[in-house]
């Protein structure tokens, strides 16, 4: 089973890989764990892929590009073989009970770049998760920004991506309160119709239109500190793989 | 009046700015240039507003971070700030006929961090250009994530977002086939409705819903080399600040 965790820079991709990767292994699973990122400079985690034998970010800095400059340039120089990578992934996925793979650091270096496309075409049914981050929910569009986000990512690398709030350690008693705007959508269009502004008519009809496109979908909450939702992601990847993707 | 390019790192940005301002200074406007990159190392403009004269990623990467964290860290730095930003941009609005600004290399610095929701926040009805690279339309799907991505920057930045195909020089005889798929949504649902997967029913839906919330936005066709665009991405603004957001 290959998971594929993806999210901004700081969103907690790797941490989570690491301590997932740790959870399974308690289990009784074998990991094999994948780092895609260039500009990473330790891992929590020994990788069986490493992207940075290739390249990394500092060499390129270090011959004169600029920091944004040499991400791109990274992953240019990785695209021609990102189908040997997907090939050497699904190798291991033959080996091991679980692949996880840690994604750039950058969002946009996977999903906007061919490095990313052409890897994910090449693996079988990849599974995503898409980290969010509690900070950034500060308004009710934003409840409806990650939800079409994780569509997003759907559509753009054509992976059944789950949209998981990461970190839920640091929000603690307010848990219920974003579930409450997360779980339920119609919960949520109910509160952005008595919003007058045209943002609020925006985010009203998109996310009153999700329940025709994402209903077999749920969300994960999960903390890489408390370990929470680790078992439901194991459910979650276990169903994907074995009864062919529902989700419900 | 405003405008602010927003895009993925190597879309562009930098040089539409500098190349759309020497052309809006051609026309008899006078122009001010806002840098909100703290990775850039040299700029094609002369700012009137630098984010780095705060803070840049290089210092933060000479303390020791690497460069997604440095990235995250600059924009963490600029974000108390953010506000004052936004007044000293105001006060640019009423000095100046027009104000660029060259957002973060790394989009998502400025879509999912604090800094650029908290900027666009104080500034009045901005209108945001997301500018896309011709090379990240591969297949249909691609056409009708472009579209959304548009929506998904207008909802968490409650900001007008024009979407626009730059580098138009790169594709020359092709540009009438990219323009098909892009400005006749209809013709894109009707192709993409061909497609049996579920990827391909996925985009169908997405598409055809397009229609219900973006009517009123028209698409730009860019070239900072060539000029291409210039004269409509002019009239879009006007329309934009002067007839109150009627884009039709």
């Amino acid at each position: 089973m290959i998971l594929t965790f993806i999210g901004t820079a700081g969103s907690g991709k790797t941490t989570l890989t690491a301590k997932f990767g740790q959870y399974l292994e308690k289990e009784g699973h074998n990991v094999a764990y994948i780092n895609l990122d260039t500009g990473v400079k330790s891992l929590p985690y020994t990788p069986h892929v490493d992207v940075r034998e290739m390249i990394t970010v500092e060499q390129l800095m270090k011959s004169g590009l600029g920091p944004n400059g040499a991400i791109v340039k990274s992953y240019d120089i990785l695209t021609p073989h990102a189908k040997e990578y997907a090939n050497e992934i699904s190798k291991l996925e033959e080996e091991f009970d679980y692949v996880l793979i840690d994604t750039p650091g950058q969002m946009e270096s996977f999903l906007f770049h061919d490095f990313g496309s052409n890897l994910m075409e090449n693996l079988r049914e990849p599974l995503v998760v898409y980290l969010f981050d509690p900070n950034i929910l500060k308004n009710l569009y934003d409840y409806c920004f990650v939800r079409f986000f994780a569509l997003m990512i759907d559509l753009r690398l054509s992976a059944t991506t789950i949209p998981a709030l990461n970190k839920i350690d640091i929000i603690k008693n307010e848990l219920e309160y974003y579930k409450k705007y997360l779980d339920n959508l119609e919960y949520l269009s109910s509160r952005l119709r008595l919003d007058p502004s045209t943002q609020g008519y925006l985010a009203y009809k998109l996310c009153s239109f999700l329940p025709d496109v994402i209903s077999s979908v749920r969300l994960l909450y999960l903390s890489a500190i408390s370990g929470a939702g680790f078992e439901e992601l194991e459910t979650v990847a276990y169903e994907h793989y074995c009864t062919c993707g529902d989700l419900t």
